[in-house]
């Protein structure tokens, strides 16, 4: 991907001193990044297609002060002026980058909060496996040939969203009978299922201090851990097992539907700092770093170690039941949400002149 | 139903300006009523049968000024001048109805908060169902005959309480095997098993503003999102899938046991409070409206649609884990819980003068 | 095991008048025991091997203000006097009982929160059943000789750690296949296996007050509800029935990894303190008493009654969702977690002059 071009030095040395405003489409994580924009003093706008969303009526604390609504989601990238002119920053999630489409995401020309190299990285699963496995994580085996099949793997759908095509299978056969027949051998990707509980950890890094859990030249929390809910695996078993299902003529999806709040046994926090470290100083020695919220999603194994399948670069929707109270959270800042976090990162940042050591 | 016959125009004048209190049977969401009562500082009664509960005594901020202590739960209706001596408004929840009784709740001669009409529309599966379906939401498709059974269907038994003699059938012949053979063919109800994560939404409508996400002359909010815990499905999958269950003999359950805190993918929460928005309109169409917390019971399958199988026309059991934190209410009223919000709406109502807006 | 022979009632009188610090090993609900008591102004103390812990950098709020570090668990025992010239409290934690082994713990010459005494019934798996079921508790039934299985049982091997090595058969034929060949006849426990949802119940009692809900000369809280997280076994359906993971050559197990907040049905409350109360009049009148934080872990059956399969005679790990918000703890002191309470029931024993009564 081409990089962004435009002047970011030049942006932010406008918006040094003025009052800043945090836009982000409306969706995913808006309500919180609005809510903690708000508890901060800062200004907030909502990005949004076709029309002005009407549900924020009902969480007034979550209501952008203002929405930009353009025809579609990549015409929102001709609103830079209009973004710029307000000192406006924007904070991207996963639903902003999908929307958007990669290409007009990483030139729009507002400065963003986080790295957006990063994009190139994480959502190419070649790089994102070489990212975690060089940075010592374990990550589940992948097979190159589905003949070699032997144990239980997931197989995932290149850009499929929200796993809904993703299916499990157990051997060549069962895979040559499930799998799309109108998807070409590269167009998908096996992974050996890793079967254990699975715990998404919400980590924030900042480069603006080392006070703290120090990594690199900056700091490294954890403010609060959640398991994704999918429909339909995660309540199939009412009906009954994958088996039996498939029997009714019934295949299980993958797709996002919600996250219950955790928390993980106290031992193996050491090693969940550690991971969130070694992720980071990968970053920073390879593509210029990973700062703000990020996301490991891992299987905890019978041997209590974790295998990570995926990171986010990015806040993830896992950090929405945390809006004023968080089991680790509560250790740092009572009260404080991600949205928050990351409002006063910026904030810190534009007292003290850093801008663009966290901006992209 | 024969509609409850006392003057309660006069009650509420001589309510009017006088210490409140809110009374309620010590069940199902009763600490919360009357925390959400005593952090707004209104007064408390608790009916009870038998003897004074004692584990109130446990939980001081959520226990009640005073019980009113009956032999039998009928019997709490003869209480009526008592409580109407003490200004008592009855803040009624699922246990309440269903302990006194439907005809003696609908005949109760003192103030509901909420319109007790509703019970005839969603006691009445038939009329439940038209109420959603006329309201434009998706329900689950019922079948009139058994030997139409080619899907996976639940069979639910009138009355049953709970859900203990719910059962799964994918066939006529299974139908046959596990119907209790002392049920009429009337009385029991087949439901296609629609497969999807369950979410639970507790939303609250007020009459009294139309500040906020309007609708008709007031407006909506959506609180909390839980899902319900029941024994014994919901645990049955670390013994083995339903049919090897049955193989040790084994029915799976589903009798409520709790309830765990949820949040929704956020790019669903229009579609929530459009059907939120269109059940009230209904009500208000129809059977001269519903207000206060009322909960919709859904599934959502993986084309990220809601199947919505059950709505309940007043608070329930599904908000109890949010007491001083909710990731919906904080947006709305940092620490609000739904009982708080009922004691809200029962102060302004008697502050503006509409007790009569509120109460039937 | 020989009881501890140092001359508690001298180290007291030292304490008395002194800034008292509370120390506990790092893991477990260290975390959460440092907070609580920084939270009431007490010093901390975190007890570790090999060298310092790093990851407490990332939560300020609970990083103790120094740290005691030996080669292994057992020289923490070296470390009395140290502790005593602190005038160090231990709050002990089932990962410090388990590090320590039993028989350092129970000799430790330093004050302990709560009765060491409690271990001898809670670590034997006769003992702790004739505790809960001479206090009348429901527990699961036991069976003598593996020939007897006609239903699906649980066998648990003893001092297994966290449950790896625990497995699920319904005959005699599976338990042979299963069970481990170097295992003697003595070193495993046949359990029924109760069909249900589990819920863990955290109650905590104080011996230095009746007011409240009453039990002896003391009082008994709930402070709150939740659900291990057991990997492989909770998300084991995800590939398939336990049946199906076998003939895939996977044995599920349950080494918990984590905790899930919970509520519990309303209705069952009065139940949930009569069996706190019960095993706390038991362990008064048979081995001293129980005080501080203990857990119930219990099935809840379809009949909606409770089978209690374990009791943990101290805080456990199912508290750590709940530090500054708990829908239990919240109608007794709005955000106050175990820790906290433990630390205010010491702070409140200084005070009256009563350590004493809290510490053995």
């Amino acid at each position: 991907m081409s990089p962004v071009s435009f002047d970011l030095a030049s942006v932010l040395d406008d918006y040094q001193g003025e009052e800043l405003t945090i836009a982000t489409a409306c969706s995913h994580t808006s309500l919180q990044i609005f809510n903690g924009a708000k508890r901060e003093g800062l200004k907030t706008i909502g990005l949004a297609v076709g029309q002005e969303p009407r549900h924020y009526d009902a969480f007034p604390l979550a209501k952008p002060d203002e929405f930009l609504v353009a025809d579609t989601w990549p015409e929102i990238a001709d609103m830079a002026d209009e973004l710029v002119e307000r000192n406006a920053i924007i904070v991207p999630h996963g639903s902003f980058v999908e929307y958007m489409g990669a290409q007009n995401y990483a030139q729009m020309p507002v400065p963003m909060f986080g790295n957006r190299h990063v994009l190139d990285w994480e959502s190419n699963r070649n790089k994102e496996r070489t990212w975690l496995q060089e940075a010592g994580l374990r990550v589940p085996p992948v097979l190159d040939d589905p003949r070699d099949i032997v144990r239980p793997v997931i197989v995932k759908y290149h850009g499929a969203k929200g796993g809904s095509g993703f299916f499990i299978a157990t051997s060549y056969p069962e895979f040559l009978q499930k799998i799309d027949e109108n998807v070409g051998d590269s167009e998908y990707h096996i992974q050996e299922f890793t079967l254990g509980t699975r715990y998404y950890m919400h980590y924030f890094y900042s480069p603006l201090s080392a006070e703290g859990y120090q990594v690199n030249d900056g700091n490294l929390q954890m403010l609060s851990v959640d398991r994704r809910d999918e429909t339909t695996i995660d309540e199939a078993h009412r009906l009954g097992s994958i088996r039996e299902l498939e029997h009714m003529g019934v295949r299980p999806s993958f797709v996002v539907t919600g996250n219950v709040p955790m928390v993980l046994r106290e031992s193996l926090l050491p090693k969940v700092m550690q991971m969130g470290a070694d992720v980071v100083d990968y970053a920073y020695e390879n593509f210029g770093g990973l700062w703000g919220p990020f996301c490991l999603e891992t299987v905890i194994t019978d041997d209590l170690e974790f295998t990570v399948f995926e990171i986010s670069a990015r806040i993830v929707a896992g950090t929405n039941p945390f809006i004023t109270s968080s089991p680790y959270a509560d250790y740092v800042d009572p009260g404080m949400s991600t949205g928050v976090r990351v409002a006063r990162e910026i904030k810190r940042a534009q007292k003290d002149k850093e801008l663009d050591k966290i901006l992209s």
